[in-house]
């Protein structure tokens, strides 16, 4: 099983994390795509992926899979019971909803925040910027940061007590975040404990 | 169980094939909400589901379960084998990554022109709208039908063989394009008879 991706980047982040609470982290070649360079973009690799975008899984019997929800997916079937995802139809459909949430309104919101304005990637990669765009969905990520506050009130991570992907996606959301010194604002107290939680978490600092 | 939503619009279709391909139409409840009156945009409405969106389903013990993807996860784990999101680990991933494209690339696309580069739903409710990114998100739409096309090329359904939820999100961004008047291309001859294909469907016109 091989992924491409770009060590450090925070989807890519999401799968290790996947991989390493599964202890799967050593099964895996890591093949690194240069991404600042342009190489995502590039023919031979938008046949693994034509949406341009690491990470790809690429499987045993060289099928790719893209997107980190689907890989994440598969990584979560493959050894053991579901851990991450959700067993029963409740847990599954309440993981989906949560994780869907975090990843359109804080990492998603907070990418576009970077790539639209910001000089995101530069010039020869963000071939349309749209900066008033990119702003309102800063503000997204700020709302978002806010409900999430709420949800952690009475829990340790964003669906209950349980770590799930969703925390996932939340952990690459502080990723992104952190490099581009959008910080979590003072009246999210519940979100700024659990980052510091995550962080601390062994997966997340095997994956890094 | 209960489903908040408003007939005909295309996330509420998606739960509704789903329910028909499960056998479960006549056993759910549906509430309509108003979204033309902005009913979801309302503070009731907002404690179901914080996103402000219809779907959203009420299990029997008054949990909500809202966005689409979730909430078909939850029907198609309801009773029998999940048929729509796939049982192996490589048909859960391939299934999760073409619905995810086709959601982002084509559905949300078009919903995005509607909202931002038309007069969508409103002035009272489309409250920021952002033509130059609409328009960019209608190029999207259009590309990601190309995609589409080769995808379908030797296949009857967009992941192959296999009707699946990414088959019920590809007929929720042809109802809403059906509504915009944005045409399949000429030059997508296969998603032209797939679209058809789809329509023909039992559980898409027992849904509609």
């Amino acid at each position: 099983m091989k992924i491409y991706e770009f060590k450090g980047f925070p989807n890519p982040a999401r799968v290790r994390i996947a991989l390493a609470e599964k202890g799967l982290l050593d099964k895996v070649e890591f093949v690194q795509v240069n991404v600042p360079g342009g190489e995502h973009k590039k023919p031979a690799f938008l046949k693994k992926n034509p949406s341009g975008a690491v990470p790809v899984l690429e499987t045993e019997e060289g099928q790719h899979i893209s997107e980190s929800t689907a890989i994440i997916e598969y990584i979560d079937h493959l050894q053991g019971a579901p851990a991450l995802t959700g067993k029963t139809a409740y847990d599954r459909a309440q993981i989906a909803m949560v994780q869907r949430k975090v990843e359109a309104g804080f990492l998603d919101a907070v990418a576009d925040y970077f790539h639209h304005a910001t000089d995101g990637l530069g010039p020869d990669i963000e071939k349309y910027q749209n900066s008033d765009w990119g702003k309102r969905r800063r503000e997204v990520a700020i709302a978002t940061l806010h409900w999430m506050d709420e949800q952690l009130k009475d829990h340790d991570f964003i669906t209950g007590e349980n770590f799930s992907s969703a925390d996932i996606t939340a952990q690459a959301g502080f990723l992104f975040a952190g490099f581009i010194n959008l910080d979590i604002p003072e009246s999210c107290p519940n979100v700024r404990s659990y980052a510091d939680r995550l962080m601390a978490r062994k997966s997340i600092q095997q994956a890094a």
